[in-house]
């Protein structure tokens, strides 16, 4: 985690906090402390819980460096703590839809009070230690919004009513430029974090690596790429899947992406059940569909090495939570790697494991990332649900290779 | 279901159908959205679901019997259909908890418009068999009121933080009664509904059982009572259990009654957590545990035609919903049996099966009771939330012998 | 448990121990020591430790009984105790099949020790209780031999080859006597065991109980008029099952009886495939599959004092595991209620609970029968399996509602 | 594959396919049918089912080459297929424990057979392409020996009786060389099979890595070093547990090695119970002990080219199945690095995924490795259990991070 200090700190980081803090309440807005309550699988989090937890993370992380500092409510530790085991006992992951108190007005009290006294904080000036706790707890609340959107989603999903998250926006009349492959750079390269901005222990220590003959392809898998893949029988034929997608397929019944209606035309988004854009990138699909496509097209998933290699020499645009289409567009055309970043997550054949070197952080924020280090896979590059200040070229994102219900999809590699 | 008919009904009908349909709210009154949208169990359902269902009760069955009728949204009859096949498919009962949509607002709106097509029947006046529908339709909801209480209690007792349903009432500073046994009849007996008034189907026909000699304790088992058989070791003798109860003793870790706190000395009652009192009846423990306890005790539990012919002859007193405790209370003294009705559900020593002769009601209607006839035990008398007027000698509860979240404790009976 | 004593013992009762034991040995002669170590299912047990069980049983309670008696190896008794938690902890039921050692070897030579052991008891004369002991022990073993042949048979239909255990008989070619119903008995009536042979505790006492009006079918149900009620969309009828029921039907997939072929012409029997003879009665089904077929048919199933009183005045005949078909045969003619005995264990509308002042055995078998009592279903009559000496018409056998591994088959009742 | 063609194959050719297939039946010389017939867990398989699989392999991918090939029972194909799709159906692996048809003599007279067609083959001399399905049959049945033994052992420690596979070899007397950790290369190097010999499609295409600076321990943990862990509270300290491990340690019960012994003064091995040698390396242990040993210890575990790239240069000595202690000893002294070979497999820290460029085998049997990349990770060197000749420094062996049946242990690696 490399943050530079300031102190004091100037306004510009109360308003960064309280912009980043504020934009998670705006994202609740148009729904009922009923819609946050629910929790639709043992995966998915209530939004209540995720305006609790983001608050509680910096009352733990930030507010109680302080040894004085006494909170409000010491059960609420146990209620809002997710996986943090050197913090103390939690409440059950798959039943904190059970929570219906404390309710969603005094969760909103609790960010008020909490808010309040890291600007202060933040007014009075901080150490660089803690200036990098306040920042980890925004990356950290970036995060959770990204969550919010995608449990919500799914809980969503779930209702026959099937109900819209918020209003479509304008359809996208675009073509999607040519598939085309474009080849990689080959030899030792260096791959993640450098230079002074945030990065999350689990991109460092920058490292060496080697990369072989390869070339990505310039854009991402279309839905109609991908219905092709359906229409040619993909679900059906044991050749093209891992042993364990294969047993995925018959258990679950895959046969389309998760939210895609039966009828392959139309799909659920956050804006209701909507047309299905031929255009738009697939998203909504596990490793095992993104790795059983890649087999089928006769390519293969980039490596996440890759991916950063090449992504780290491009500009930081695309489809983000910014824009509030929050679901991926075509990309008429460009030259080069397009929509390398935003729109859908990139699988890539990378399973999640440490670099060489790799030290996590010190003590109980050390859980944050390096306990996951076994049965999921790395996804690259932000999505339509993530903030575009949130991502860069290292940014190591990871889900276990049956995840679905993440803005995730396809970009295709080939070996050279 | 017999119901005698007026044409046109009588004020008091009206008066009556509002009154039973407004306590279901009045129930809620002291509940967020948040707190009526959790399913803490597949057993329970959200209050909100409670307030929707035993509308589209009245719906189905009283509305529906209209050809014209129209319903305003048939998506509902999916989401609110309990378990009616013949009505056609319905939302999975372990996801009610998932419907955050249609909101509260929308249920309060479904009961209005639904109370007032029913009302202008009544007032418009209806033939015996519809008033038979309404009358069944008042008696469900009056069946979800309790089931209200029972399914809240749960969902805020999975909270940590334990919170109240409602304020405490001042304590009961009573002793109880010694425990007697009170000599029953011998001989061929009746039992089953008869006369005028409401009954379900599956208290029909009245029929003759023949009674073996036995007694009847004159009150329920107290805490302290059952405080004893724990001292005693009793949730570790194997030879005290039933076979499938010892598995679910071993499995589910069972020390105690359901919501009795691991000190002995409290337990979470809807008021929140409250000292034990040693003697108020016990009560939120399985058929299993009322065995054992029985068998501890060498007594076992009355049949269900034991228990009908005793309470027959007595009067309609009790502890019911209607004393606004929801807890069972001490009875310090009197004479015969006492605590036949209210405090406590009774479990028998009966399986809930069919009388001989038993008629379903027909068409959907008969899925209300018949098809559950394997598997479950009956209860007797009602119970601290059980509304005084929904209860009868001849009234047949039934729940599978592990179910410990009902208001069920124990009588004790013997053989003579 | 009532046994008359002899002192000494005749020659006619070590007899009598002999022949029944080396039965159990002579049911294995056509089976390997590969398939006598197989178990298909948890509630099913391999042959090997049928012969181990049994021989501990006499071990146990009749050997065991002399204060001075050392058993060979103490750790038999864990391994083959089957559920007597009052005589110590026990191998994991699911995990019998592990038991690759002792060999089978081994246990030839454990049923020879403790047969000459018994044998010797015999001849020196035992007392009462000893002699009631051994009684028991040999009806136990009578139960096991019966379970052993429907464990091997399920485990055998779990083998893609579907191997025969036995050579087929010569072909049936019998019509079935048409259906009637004869009327029941009305009244206060004695059922349980009365007289001086062996019963077990479960049978007792006899008792008063009442009967309603009613009729009996003359014969059970046949193959053909099963298929009919499968041709009607039986299977596809919620209407005609109870909820738990239902369940099963949707979730196993539940289309016919379990061992017949798809096709609905043929069977696994234990002379391995075997068309299906129209004529034979109906076997291996379920509680569920009886009562739903007892429901479509407008009749429903007899309760088990119904089935009593009209047995007990019966001949003991039928198609018993002494005429070594083990598969139910048609029954062309004859007056009065036909079948009663053998073919087909018949369900009952009765839930297997205690009589009227029922007491278990003292000690350890006491656990024999009554804590079972939960969620069963009691059946009567015997079938192919069983030996024609085990039967009685006071004799309860009781199964879950959703097994259907046992010749169980049905009766109709009638309401008159 | 890589195998030399031989036309016609000489007679050594088919004098080592016999040592091979002999050696399979070798060890089961102590064996009985039922010893051979049970499955203990879903992830090992019978003995008698390794026996025929194997058998089925060479019939299936070498005599089925010939299209005029008539297999003597086409139903084989299904109860022995493991698992290749693309051949067809197959037997649920779970169930394998269920067939005891075909018999242990059917299945001993398959393998004559198959052996004697396959011999003639190999007398009459057989193309290249043929001569490597040979190969990989052989090579297919040595990994199977393994898991018969593991299988095996398994199986009997899942019996109370413990028994014993084989006797016990005099007990080892050394000590263990004390622990230093030797620097390994850095920069650019290849791994993966390069030359003549047999290598499976996974150990392919050779090619380049980058190492990290790094060392690697001279020999493996031993049960001492083990024990240390534990007594330090090494099972009940989540921060050095990922948190999937943690799960299973707390799901499980996890408190030690899979065969240690409550007291951790001894252990289940093939020679039954044993007193446990400090100095031997520990083994049974998961690749979430391994790590989590790692940790504790300072340490990590080598990535698989680290491992390669320093084996790849030792001779391939060790403690192998060819010695038949199949158990791990300790190793009193040596330069460089120990224990490379045999004795235990070594835990990596890599992931079993894909080499660069990675073509699996055409058809069914490109099955054999690829399917399997997902949620394993790669163990290297072989074990006790393991033919000297099936193993090289390019083998990359690969079960599920929670799998402790397999003679697993740990190396540790440092960063340097
Ligand atoms: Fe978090
Ligand atoms: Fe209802
Ligand atoms: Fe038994
Ligand atoms: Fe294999």
């Amino acid at each position: 985690m490399n943050v530079p200090a300031f102190a004091p700190y100037t306004e510009d980081a109360v308003t960064r906090f309280m912009r980043i803090r504020r934009q998670t309440l705006a994202l609740c807005a148009g729904l009922s402390g009923e819609d946050l309550q629910v929790q639709s699988m043992p995966e998915a989090s209530p939004g209540k819980w995720h305006l609790a937890h983001t608050t509680w993370f910096f009352e733990q992380f930030v507010l109680g460096c302080d040894p004085a500092y006494r909170s409000a409510d010491p059960a609420w530790d146990y209620l809002f703590n997710s996986y943090y085991e050197s913090v103390g006992p939690m409440h059950a992951r798959p039943k904190r839809g059970l929570l219906t108190r404390p309710t969603l007005d005094d969760i909103r009290d609790y960010r008020s009070r909490i808010d309040e006294a890291v600007g202060e904080l933040l007014v009075r000036g901080v150490d660089q230690p803690l200036a990098a706790r306040i920042e980890l707890g925004l990356q950290h609340e970036q995060q959770h919004q990204e969550l919010l959107l995608t449990d919500i989603k799914h809980a969503f999903w779930c209702n026959p009513l099937q109900p819209a998250y918020h209003h479509a926006s304008s359809p996208n009349e675009s073509r999607s430029a040519p598939m085309r492959f474009v080849p990689g750079r080959q030899g030792p390269m260096d791959i993640g974090h450098h230079g002074d901005g945030f990065a999350y222990d689990n991109e460092t220590p920058r490292h060496t690596t080697w990369l072989s003959s390869h070339a990505l392809a310039n854009r991402l898998v279309t839905n109609d790429e991908y219905l092709a893949f359906i229409r040619d029988g993909g679900y059906r034929d044991a050749g093209l899947w891992l042993s364990d997608g294969w047993v995925r397929v018959q258990r679950d019944g895959w046969e389309r992406p998760l939210y895609w209606q039966q009828d392959l035309t139309s799909e659920f988004t956050l804006a209701g059940i909507q047309p299905l854009d031929p255009h738009a990138p697939v998203c909504h699909i596990s490793y095992f569909e993104a790795d059983a496509f890649a087999r089928w097209a006769g390519a293969r998933l980039p490596t996440e090495a890759e991916w950063e290699d090449a992504a780290a020499r491009l500009p930081l645009h695309g489809n983000f939570q910014d824009n509030l289409r929050l679901h991926p567009i075509a990309m008429p055309s460009g030259d080069g790697l397009l929509q390398m970043y935003g729109d859908a997550w990139e699988w890539t054949a990378s399973p999640y494991v440490s670099y060489p070197g790799f030290k996590p952080l010190p003590g109980a924020l050390g859980e944050y990332n390096g306990k996951f280090m076994n049965g999921q896979w790395v996804l690259r590059g932000g999505s339509c649900a993530t903030p575009r200040d949130h991502i860069r070229a290292s940014y190591r994102n990871f889900f276990p290779p049956h995840a679905r219900w993440q803005f995730a999809g396809i970009r295709l590699g080939q070996d050279r």
